[in-house]
């Protein structure tokens, strides 16, 4: 099942979390139906309503959707950093298309509109503010990576794809 | 020297930092000049304008003296989370006394006014919004643990020791 894979990346990782967060994976598949092609695993370490801490599990060749957080009057919007932890990782912001390692899913050109590649190392990092379009891959080992971020507003998030649900799911295969 | 002992123990809790972060690691001793006593290593993953994650790093049997973050006016102060990696780590915070692991650093009885001990094991995490006083220390090992925080103001810190200095200073041993 979807969980127990990203529970063997995680241990890969050789990062330490809990008993209590192994039971606690959560897997996203965005309504889309095609979770081993577009989707991601989940473990939050925390969440208040200013700060989240997650942990992101990528399967080998996953693809999280294209998407930007946006702000919306006063508020600024969420901003993110990512650093990666292990395994092949593939950022995609705009910019020049440099796009060499990387796919776009199959059938899926339209949703993926930004072709700029960026290659994260472990201990890489980006910070997103709100507005950046961002997605992002992993290669033929998956990949482990922390998402830090002011307050969490999924509900609000915006992908290009209009296909995406906005809802979290725990799913079984 | 007291970095190098810091990233002996980053290795010995097995967390992966890069070869630019080895080399920033930062002694605080706030002004206290007794750094094996009272003081603390830090590495800083990131900090904004919004957020910022830090590892810490404890020396055996080191005391980061007590100290909370200050509201002020219409700013919320700084909310922290921090997640226990490794070692052996006790926290102190307001409510019964029941320490029984832990110590006051000699002749520093008044400036320790907190006896709630919270023994924290790795994967352990304790929220503290701002005005929350508290302070922590490792055991024979030493501990490594990770702290999240919204806005770094430092400078605002408050101290129950009247003699901290709240300059972060690097000092060689």
């Amino acid at each position: 099942m979807v969980q127990q894979k990203a529970l063997d990346l995680i241990d890969k990782s050789g990062i330490f979390i809990t008993k209590e967060e192994r039971e606690k994976i959560v897997v996203a598949d965005f309504g889309l139906s095609n979770i081993y092609e577009e989707g991601v695993q989940i473990l939050t370490f925390f969440e208040t309503d200013r700060i989240a801490g997650k942990l992101l599990v990528l399967l080998p060749n996953q693809t999280e959707p294209e998407h930007w957080h946006p702000s919306s009057g006063n508020n600024p919007g969420k901003q993110e950093i990512v650093r990666a932890l292990w395994g092949n990782l593939r950022f995609y912001l705009s910019g020049k298309d440099n796009m060499k390692e990387g796919f776009i899913p199959k059938g899926k050109e339209k949703y993926y509109t930004l072709r700029h590649e960026i290659i994260m190392k472990p201990g890489d990092q980006l910070v997103f503010d709100s507005e950046t379009r961002h997605w992002f891959q992993s290669g033929q080992e998956g990949a482990v990576l922390y998402s830090f971020s002011t307050t969490v507003r999924d509900t609000l998030d915006k992908f290009t794809d209009p296909n995406v649900v906005r809802v979290t799911k725990i799913i079984e295969d």
